[in-house]
């Protein structure tokens, strides 16, 4: 097997954090099995966070009604992009597999990483208007959201406080990294470790330590294929008619959004499918 | 009737754009209705986005093992954070209502705005470990996410290719503002203007206007009571299991995160309840 390249995009203040620790032991591990780890420690780089028109170099197609995308789109066909997100392109267009390690602020990723997400995930780049899920321009990398919470898992059920954590991660999941293409594993979720002792500390870096031994070779979750759309203008991008048919019968709904009024499919955001069963 | 305070925090680069024209006919209606209209123009405030150790000043308590909100929180109560966040408090603290208003990037807000969560939604200003949601300390105030969308309503239909957008809406409104008390009107989507004919664009705004006009009064979404859930450690603030019980013969779950293992209660995210028939 050639040798993989890992990207990992850390987003924690504090070298001594557990989100530090979650980070070290994949650069460890990895870089043991013989994978190239390049990390993006976001603070550490002061990553600049907001997208602007301070991101394209030369004249703007449109100044008096910038765009974000369309430009940057242009730029980066034009070879006009900032030099901070080309060097982030050139990590992501090496990495196998990209590993999002961050502690869960407001139900999502901190700002600096969300902005991570706006300023390098470009058009053109990572997707076009007819490049998107399944066809994104990433179609052929994986992610993985590698994250701690300050709540216990109980308050992310569907009967807990804080809801069902696959409904938060349906947006973060579905809409920046399936819609890049992505081939999305299983979320590694650390559940409140301020709050575990050492020792249940050190069982959680474990857990991912043995998990990342294989996690080149997971499959991905699973999401609806673009295919099951009918995505003419006409239609709306809606399943087609047979899709909708075929599963008027089914306990479940499609996928966590796409849920047809039915019960959303059990873990559909936290669990790759039995994939041997299909 | 005293007059009300309108906190506007709004998120684009244009001023030609839509979401200018959205902010400025809020800005309009509602001081035409004798309200105080504030904006904190977020790219022209050149706001910064990254929640940091400088937003505090003065000495930390545990620089070794920075921890954002433990230390802001102490901070905020010594009334050293950094004067920035202090005249957003400021600002917050008058509003009667605060709306957000910014096109959707990646199923979120732009990170310039969520940043500014981060920021300015401090620990002991906005809540407290004791003070989330019924009981977060916003509960007097009500907010509205106001933005438009690049894809047609079809797409964030349950059936649609990015999925019910009542799922992408939950960790927003519950995760950030009903979490922290507001009361969370339903929010205000314009959808895919940039597609629109300027008749329909117009259309758009004068629907806006006319919401506007009576937003004040407007009774918010539903989520679930404080009181429905045991908040004990034990427990692990899970439904308690009468009410569990209760709703074991409804057709639907509680909210869209709290959906109990059922189809999720209709545009639970996207419309307010009848409540005239309650």
């Amino acid at each position: 097997m050639a040798p993989k390249t890992v990207l990992i995009v850390y987003a924690h203040h504090s070298p001594s954090s557990f989100n530090a620790a979650a980070k070290d032991v994949a650069v460890q591990t990895l870089t043991a099995q013989g994978c190239k780890v390049i990390v993006s420690d976001l603070y550490a780089m002061n990553f600049h966070a907001i997208a602007t028109a301070a991101d394209i170099k030369g004249k703007l197609k449109s100044p008096e009604h910038f765009l974000y995308a369309e430009e940057t789109f242009i730029a980066y066909k034009e070879d006009r992009l900032s030099d901070d997100i080309k060097e982030e392109h050139r990590k992501v267009a090496q990495a196998d597999l990209i590993i999002f390690q961050f502690p869960l602020y407001w139900f999502s990723y901190p700002a600096i990483m969300k902005g991570w997400m706006e300023r390098v995930l470009t058009r053109g780049f990572a997707y076009t208007l007819q490049n998107t899920y399944d066809n994104g321009l990433c179609k052929d990398k994986k992610a993985v959201l590698s994250f701690t919470t300050g709540a216990p898992e109980t308050k992310f059920q569907p009967d807990g406080i804080n809801g069902d954590v696959n409904v938060l991660l349906w947006p973060l999941q579905n809409g920046v990294l399936h819609f890049c293409g992505f081939q999305v594993l299983a979320p590694q979720i650390f559940w409140g470790p301020a709050r575990a002792s050492p020792s249940e500390r050190k069982a959680m870096l474990e857990t991912w330590q043995a998990r990342l031994k294989g996690v080149l070779e997971e499959r991905p979750l699973s999401f609806a294929s673009s295919e099951l759309f009918d995505l003419s203008v006409q239609a709306g991008a809606r399943l087609r008619p047979e899709v909708k048919e075929a599963y008027a019968s089914q306990p479940y709904g499609l996928t966590t959004g796409q849920h047809l009024d039915k019960p959303l499919p059990p873990n559909n955001q936290t669990k790759a499918p039995p994939y041997d069963k299909h």
